[in-house]
């Protein structure tokens, strides 16, 4: 089934069971108001809703109303964990590649994953705001997925047994305020400011065998000011599974449910697929030049928008269709 | 007021009104049932538990019940953002100095914070579950604060204002994991199991003239298997204060209701007021021997409590009271 939170005015919004072509969408009254309520209580509601979601699909729900997702907030528009892995190694060579910096060993066996701010998300057609252009914007393209509770020292095969939905998420990165804070060793906080993630998050079977072995083997497009820049496999080059993600944050301490947790930038070996980030663009240009790169960051009304394809070529999650803008809503 | 989350099996907890002298408590209901609700909607249902907080500490409540801290969850049991500063210079110092690395002088201008997880705090009596006793067990004693909604760009001063409960914490660590996360430069994670909090969150006015210029000026307790090994003062040197710290998170994007703040370990220069960390004792060790430290991390079955006491010599939020275990529950 396939899950969202409308705007209502409240922090939370209100839960909608959207139809799988998201043409459709019926409030989940009855059953429960928010996201976060039914991952709490998971084998108990999440039944109705798909009872609920069978109905819409067969067009038989009486309340049905159009799905418009510029009417969602995250699906979890705010959630009690954000953890964001960097599972796509050849992201993580080439950045550092084009510093100078070599690739430690340990980043093979080790995932790289930091603590985000989870406070307050973004709607996938949300604006980005941003104090100053000089920041480095970038977008960052990537797959999430939603827990449950996931005990303290599961393996990697138990963590994937936890996983309830899938979404897509725009990791938006300050690039000029990163390596300072990285310098400081304690991770991100003024170089992340708020992800979005896509209008709707969805249960694994929506995506059938494209979910295997904690991957999602499907494509994921990156589109900036309406070029497409990007049409990365998000399956086979993800160095780390979920699973393997997930039982890296709970070897000292469980996890629980509605915690989200990210792959990091999307990105494959081969640069015709092109990027799901700028900074690896830039990267790329840096060494092929061995000077400065010639892709700027974003600007102020520059748009970014990320999608996935089905297997059917439908549209998976809906579109994150973001607008970076300045404090007083300038494009 | 005082406010505390009693353990009633779900995850919020259920909300209770405590006295001023923590002899009585009584159930919020029919203002809010979690503390969560109230951050969310402050200005309207903090002065109805105002007035409940009046009729309790007059003996004038009809349901008062006497308050027992081994029933409280964590304040917050859960919250959607904990972010935790290193206000207190001469902890960084101390610890710096006995690895024999420099102080930057970025350290005075720009606090060290690092982003928790929140998904999962401990009760205020709760056993601290660690897997291994070699991972280095050790406590931080430190103050916290809860906000409500600050902007982004908000300067210290207008920061201030957002800040609605003090708290103490035990921002639990596992020090042998520590130099591995932070050489990676994302954060802690494995290093940063489940921090525990006070057994009750009280507003600013509870502590009078103590509450002054974003600091708490009042000594810190810990005691470390019955033993007194620390009353640090917390106020004069916090070379950052609340307001400060808000602020550099709210830098690039604003900070919602509900997120926790901490100051970092309590520390202060004169060895003679202790320590609120054994990582601060060792340092002190290793650089007066020029070797290796005589005081061991903490093993199963080591107890820690974590107090504050007022001007009146009152306890103010109650103890931190906690026991290590082992995962089965051996102590």
């Amino acid at each position: 089934m396939k899950l969202a939170s409308y705007k209502d005015g409240s922090r939370d919004g209100q839960l909608v069971v959207v139809s799988r072509d998201l043409a459709t969408a019926h409030y989940a009254t009855g059953i429960a108001t928010r996201l976060q309520q039914v991952l709490d209580d998971w084998n108990f509601l999440s039944p109705q809703l798909e009872d609920l979601a069978t109905t819409l699909n067969h067009g038989r729900a009486r309340h049905a109303f159009p799905f418009d997702p510029r009417q969602c907030m995250a699906p979890l528009p705010r959630a009690y964990q954000w953890l964001d892995g960097s599972a796509y190694l050849n992201h993580v060579e080439l950045v550092r590649k084009a510093r100078g910096a070599e690739l430690p060993d340990s980043l093979r066996t080790d995932p790289l994953m930091y603590q985000g701010g989870s406070d307050d998300f973004l709607g996938p057609c949300d604006d980005i705001v941003v104090a100053s252009e000089k920041m480095g914007i970038d977008f960052e393209a990537e797959v999430a997925v939603v827990t449950s509770d996931v005990p303290m020292g599961s393996t990697p095969e138990q963590a994937l047994d936890g996983i309830r939905l899938l979404m897509l998420a725009n990791d938006v990165s300050l690039r000029h305020l990163i390596p300072a804070e990285l310098a400081k060793g304690f991770g991100f906080l003024q170089g992340k400011p708020s992800t979005a993630f896509s209008p709707v998050a969805v249960t694994p079977d929506e995506v059938g065998a494209a979910w295997q072995g904690g991957r999602l083997h499907l494509p994921l497009q990156s589109t900036w000011n309406g070029k497409r820049v990007g049409l990365c496999d998000a399956g086979p080059e993800m160095s780390f599974h979920f699973g393997q993600l997930i039982a890296h944050a709970c070897k000292t301490r469980r996890m629980r449910a509605g915690s989200i947790v990210g792959s990091g930038t999307v990105s494959n070996q081969d640069a015709k697929r092109g990027y799901s980030c700028i900074a690896e663009k830039r990267a790329l240009e840096m060494i092929a030049s061995g000077g400065e790169p010639s892709t700027d960051f974003m600007k102020y009304g520059d748009t970014i928008r990320i999608e996935m394809k089905g297997t059917d070529g439908h549209s998976v999650f809906g579109a994150i269709d973001q607008t970076v803008v300045a404090p007083g809503g300038e494009r």
